[in-house]
């Protein structure tokens, strides 16, 4: 038992007070876990483009003040009643979503979205009894999708932990709490190409990058990039992208283009974009007979995905999957043990790394397009 | 080696002369296979609405005149060089859709669409030559979709040609060459529906019946029948169709009823009628987390299918399949298997038989929609 378990933990935090201001460090309370919580000392985090969203909060329902952040790494701390399944000393990753084990989602085989504990951006506080462990003097603070990993203490839903090898770097397998398991996840769990097979990956953002992985890992022999970005095709290389094409050169559609480079379509599409014309491109890029497209990107409120039925009664197939498919309790573990075992590589996701004094710098980095995953160290 | 091997072969073959016009049983010749292909002796033949859709030809590049038909049971007559599969007295289906053994398609586990033999509804000739097997007085009479089944000799292309066992009843698996398993194969080889779940069959024709005995055979436990004719489904009991839904009969999209009825959504949808709408609906009416809906049915050339995406991120499959993914020449003798062994039942698909002489009665119970499948028995 630690000796802070059961207290209120005095604790440094970064506060989003307002949106797009810059987050303030304050030092906040955290109040102890209710049952089935956890509480967490959080030592790396990582900043993702949807910690961006809700602080820009453009088209979102404003949260504030909101303590951000939900890819990250930590300690057990302590754990309310009824929690089994980690103790404290445990290393954890939080995820923005969860397993709750008891609803229909949980007990498939197929689904990871947890009628419990699905991704709920909206809601700035504990499920249990709707409130906020969060407090600087008296008032409350919200959490963000059950994780507010940008503070030295975080409370979660204990459906959200993942327990993993203590002997796993914590600076790095911090990412896989979101962006690279859900394109890895994408590739391995739900396009499932076949070694020496051709895969095209929509939009090379830290997603993208994380589906390429996923082809190179899978061993696909030709993995065809596509971004508005020509730049981004340097960069991909390092995680398996050996082609590339940017639709803004050609003058038909890029389905037509990647169709003719492949004599047919590729064997596997991956759209990372959010773009819902790159949603149909990805489509209707698959070949044939035996095609499949995996859209990952969230699309604006008001699109529309729209196609010819007949690309489907030719046989391909069209899937989406939220989280790369993967059950954060139950699945994470082997994908942290796949990255000890150098399977997967993780290291080339992180191109910059801040102390939390600093974490503004990491929001700078995204906003410029200059970062990848900037690790966010939490007691520097 | 039969006496006619070799040889013109002098028999009758109900002749479509015209769109529209009722066939004329008229005294044809039938040259013999060159090679690769196959001289079949038709014992029986069915009618399904894609030899009706071509007979009356709207829409259609009409082609004529013209030996239809495509659903038939017959014994190799003689084969062309090079033709090792199958040898004179072999009982086999003729299908529309073939395997060449040798494209892409035909190598691939996943795909039944073969580059070389596809369905092709507005060639005429054999693709060997170029030209037609079947003449009056010197005239050639075109061919349809590689089958033309409406004549007692026809020729195909031995990659259409699956051999069966010899003690299946030919008055009865004849209807195995279309439709029937189109369905059928959409359920269980694409659809997959696990015992115990639920399945929303769209469109009670001859191809959705059988699509709701593939959920029978699958043991589905709800098998939900929606069409706009409320008629069909006391008929569709007899194929496993426990509940039924008319979309007419409610205010509300289809696909809303059906996810109050089963809790969020059904576990399968087969979409069999060629509405756009119902193909929309049967995507929208399957389960978040896990659901796979199946195209089954020919849209119009000008259809759009449009959903948003939001649909396919929260992990539902969409698919379309052709011919029920079989490969005709491999996967056609275990499905006759299948039903020698009870497990898949056909006669309840043939609700009509008339002798070769009254073809034309066929066409008219079809077009009243009598009858699910009318044999013509080609001896009578
Ligand atoms: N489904 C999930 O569980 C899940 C989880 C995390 C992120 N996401 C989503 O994944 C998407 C990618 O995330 P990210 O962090 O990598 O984003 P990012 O902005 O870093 O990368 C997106 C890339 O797509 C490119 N792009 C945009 N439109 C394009 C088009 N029409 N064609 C080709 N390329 C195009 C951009 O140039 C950019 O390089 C986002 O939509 C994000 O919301 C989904
Ligand atoms: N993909 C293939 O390989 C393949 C092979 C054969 C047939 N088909 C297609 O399958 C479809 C069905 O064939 P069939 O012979 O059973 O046809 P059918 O006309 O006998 O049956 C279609 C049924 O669908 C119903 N229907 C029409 N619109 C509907 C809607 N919006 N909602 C619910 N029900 C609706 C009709 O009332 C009818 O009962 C056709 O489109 C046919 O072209 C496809
Ligand atoms: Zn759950
Ligand atoms: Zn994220
Ligand atoms: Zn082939
Ligand atoms: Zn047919």
């Amino acid at each position: 038992m630690s000796t802070t378990a059961g207290q209120i933990i005095k604790c440094k935090a970064a506060v989003a007070w307002e949106a797009g201001k810059p987050l303030v460090i304050e030092e906040i309370e955290v109040a102890p876990p209710l049952a089935g919580e956890v509480r967490l000392k959080i030592l790396f985090t990582s900043l993702c483009h949807t910690d961006v969203y809700f602080w820009e909060a453009k088209g979102q329902t404003p949260v504030f003040p909101r303590i951000l952040g939900h890819e990250a790494g930590g300690i057990v701390e302590s754990v309310g009643e009824g929690v089994t399944h980690v103790k404290p000393g445990d290393h954890a990753l939080p995820v923005f979503t969860g397993e709750c084990g008891e609803c229909p989602h949980c007990k498939s085989e197929e689904s990871n979205m947890c009628d419990l504990l699905r991704i709920n951006t909206d809601r700035g506080v504990m499920i249990g009894d709707g409130k906020s462990r969060f407090s600087k003097n008296g008032q409350p603070i919200f959490h963000f999708v059950g994780t507010s990993t940008f503070s030295e203490y975080t409370v979660v839903h204990a459906g959200c932990v993942a327990k993993i090898d203590p002997a796993a770097p914590l600076d790095k397998v911090c990412v896989l709490s979101c962006g690279i398991c859900t394109g890895f996840g994408a590739t391995v769990n739900v396009a499932k190409p076949k070694p020496g097979s051709s895969v095209a990956v929509f939009g090379l953002g830290a997603v993208g990058l994380a589906a390429a992985e996923g082809a190179r890992v899978s061993g696909a022999s030709r993995i065809i990039g596509v971004d508005l970005v020509s730049s981004r095709f340097e960069l991909a290389k390092k995680f398996g992208v050996n082609e590339f094409v940017n639709p803004k050169d050609h003058d038909k559609p890029v389905q037509e283009v990647i169709a003719e480079m492949t004599n047919g379509g590729v064997d596997r599409a991956v759209e990372c974009t959010g773009s819902i014309q790159a949603m149909i491109s990805a489509f209707e890029c698959v070949h044939d007979g035996w095609g499949v497209a995996v859209l990952v990107g969230v699309p604006n409120k008001d699109d529309a995905f729209k196609t010819h039925p007949i690309n489907f009664l030719n046989e391909r197939t069209l899937k989406g999957t939220f989280y790369g498919n993967y059950k954060p309790r139950s699945d994470l573990p082997s994908v942290v043990d796949q990255y000890m075992k150098g399977e997967l590589e993780v290291d080339k996701f992180i191109t910059h790394s801040v102390p939390f004094s600093e974490i503004n710098k990491a929001f700078d980095l995204m906003l410029k397009g200059e970062s990848i995953r900037c690790i966010i160290r939490m007691q520097d």
